[in-house]
């Protein structure tokens, strides 16, 4: 038994003034969340200045988080869902194509594996 | 050349009443971002009924995130710092002493180390 799967994504190469624009990235993730069959609840974004943008997004399943770097036209992103319905890779696959990334990097945890551990030894 | 360090941190059996108490969560997790020299900048939390508190603190260096299912006993964390102030272990530790698991789990990822791609290839 586990909880979910966590999957950390390197987006390499991707267009610096979309890396810069909180309202997209915020629009993309929201909506890669729905409709990858996710429950939104909150979200929290910020941009820095002179630039860069951080958000998350917080699901029923978990969340979604994204840091910025356009000087280095990458995005660090990070997907976590616990449960069957709302796969990790649907959402980075929808990302992956708002973003659109010459170079992607990925690995997939797996959280709470150890769950039917025995409290009481 | 690298952006930052991703720890992530299953803590099982913990004490199921602090993993349903969403102030002392929030305390905890924004008073570790500045003991481990992080800057604070947004926090966002939500409890679950009947149980279970999700959250996430952005901080200039990234984020931490939490989610707690006090049925099984166990919380999912994750800490994203960029440079080098900042040390996701550092914090790690702190939340060991505030959630106070039996058992813990982690694993620390490097973010963004192939960031010398050259993107014009």
């Amino acid at each position: 038994m586990a909880i979910g799967r966590h999957l950390l994504a390197d987006f390499y190469c991707c267009e610096a003034d979309f890396l810069n624009d909180p309202a997209r990235i915020e629009g993309d993730l929201t909506s890669a969340s729905t409709t990858a069959g996710a429950d939104l609840l909150r979200t929290c974004f910020y941009r820095f200045h002179p630039q860069g943008v951080s958000g998350m997004v917080l699901i029923s399943e978990s969340h979604l988080a994204v840091h910025t770097y356009p000087e280095h036209a990458y995005a660090a992103l990070d997907f976590f869902t616990c449960g069957r319905v709302t796969d990790p890779r649907t959402i980075c696959e929808l990302l992956v194509a708002s973003f659109r990334p010459k170079v992607v990097a990925t690995e997939c945890l797996v959280r709470g594996q150890h769950l039917a551990e025995d409290c009481h030894k």
